[in-house]
């Protein structure tokens, strides 16, 4: 059995029956954001390789593995989530598939050189600059939210050198920095080619982006049907049941 | 009585019980488009001023007046249909409020100088160039397609020179251009701050894009709830019903 640390838990991986995940509400849970990526995102399925920056326990890797059986590479730069993606791999026993890197997204073009991946995957801080009131914040779930370590540019740079000619790049973000975010894909030769929008509810502005992009792709943008979280009551609507739990 | 030409018919403007339109579909017949981008754009109420490039027939000037009560001008490059507009206003009597100028757009910073409107409305051609198969195509209908007489880019450099600073510019066009859209808002200072993407029925990709930009505004940008068209039964949804008849 796996050590656990502090708070950590081990809780089941959604739909996937046999997967468990490590996580720890004071360090890094995995949220909503990190499913819908897993389900949106184009993966090569046999050939080629993966590689998920900003990976924090691994979540998205794990959720891969059950979509692809290419290898799949996680980056995080917190030494503490690193060792709980770790462990996340032993205790699923997916140590063939997966492998975890302890470094900085900006490095990795440098360490691996370009134009080497399928499909790079990335969550990404969300938030251009902690506020004031956000001072005292954890430091971990800091990093994890804000633009601390990496700016969104300096992401998208990474996400298009690390990606082959033709390859992928999928993001999940805010929808508020859709302009930033397209107008940097292009910058870097990543055509933004599929995009869906998450609703919370009906009559509810989008809160949540899913992008995609391919490296030196020709324009032609996708729109994908819209993706509701809630329904009027506030379950979960089928639709996003079945992203969660299977069916 | 206004006169008519070849096929020309009056048709109602929609819910506008008051309010008769002429067109015809050989030279010009307004669409779904046109009335979602009246239904969807800011409007000064009171105080300023709208202007509205390739108008058409005028079918969004004629909109706009029962939303506002301010001076609106409509811009139209092609002789048959600026008069087909000029007989529009004549027939519903909004002389008072409306009027027409027969030139080219890209003319438009320069008669008039830069920084004059409080929101430029367009409906621009979507079609980068016209295809092989469409060479045969009636002239009018392919000027109002196809970017003959102005590109996406002209179209949103001049309508960025004419709108005041904080003024709106708001535009219907096709998902598949957002990325250009959005990049080229930007390189004329027109900040991206509202887009709604109409859908044709569940499950459908969008087929619509609805954006207006904020001359000089600050970054950050609403998604709006989406609009579907039709039902599963393929009727129109109680949501475009009430744009186009109200209720």
């Amino acid at each position: 059995m796996v050590q656990l640390y502090g708070d950590e838990r081990i809780d089941f991986l959604l739909a996937e029956e046999n997967m468990r995940i490590i996580q720890s509400e004071s360090v890094f849970a995995f949220s909503l954001d990190a499913v819908l990526l897993a389900d949106f995102t184009y993966v090569p399925k046999t050939r080629g390789k993966i590689l998920d920056l900003c990976t924090g326990n691994g979540v998205i890797p794990l959720f891969l593995t059950t979509r692809s059986n290419v290898p799949i590479t996680g980056v995080e730069i917190q030494e503490r989530l690193y060792d709980m993606a770790l462990r996340n791999i032993e205790l699923n026993e997916l140590g063939d598939q997966l492998s975890m890197i302890h470094g900085d997204l900006r490095d990795m073009p440098g360490y691996y050189g370009n134009d080497k991946f399928d499909l790079v995957t990335c969550n990404p801080p969300y938030f251009p600059t902690p506020k004031q009131d956000q001072k005292n914040l954890n430091e971990h779930l800091a990093i994890a939210r804000h633009e601390i370590h990496c700016n969104l540019e300096e992401v998208i740079e990474s996400c298009s050198k690390l990606a082959k000619s033709g390859g992928k790049v999928s993001m999940v973000h805010r929808p508020e920095r859709l302009v930033d975010i397209l107008t940097l894909f292009r910058k870097y030769k990543l055509e933004p080619k599929r995009m869906r929008l998450v609703y919370p509810k009906k009559g509810k502005e989008a809160n949540i982006l899913l992008i995609e992009g391919t490296r030196d792709g020709n324009p032609g943008l996708d729109v994908l049907p819209p993706l509701y979280a809630l329904t009027d009551s506030g379950d979960y609507t089928p639709e996003l049941r079945k992203i969660l739990y299977g069916g």
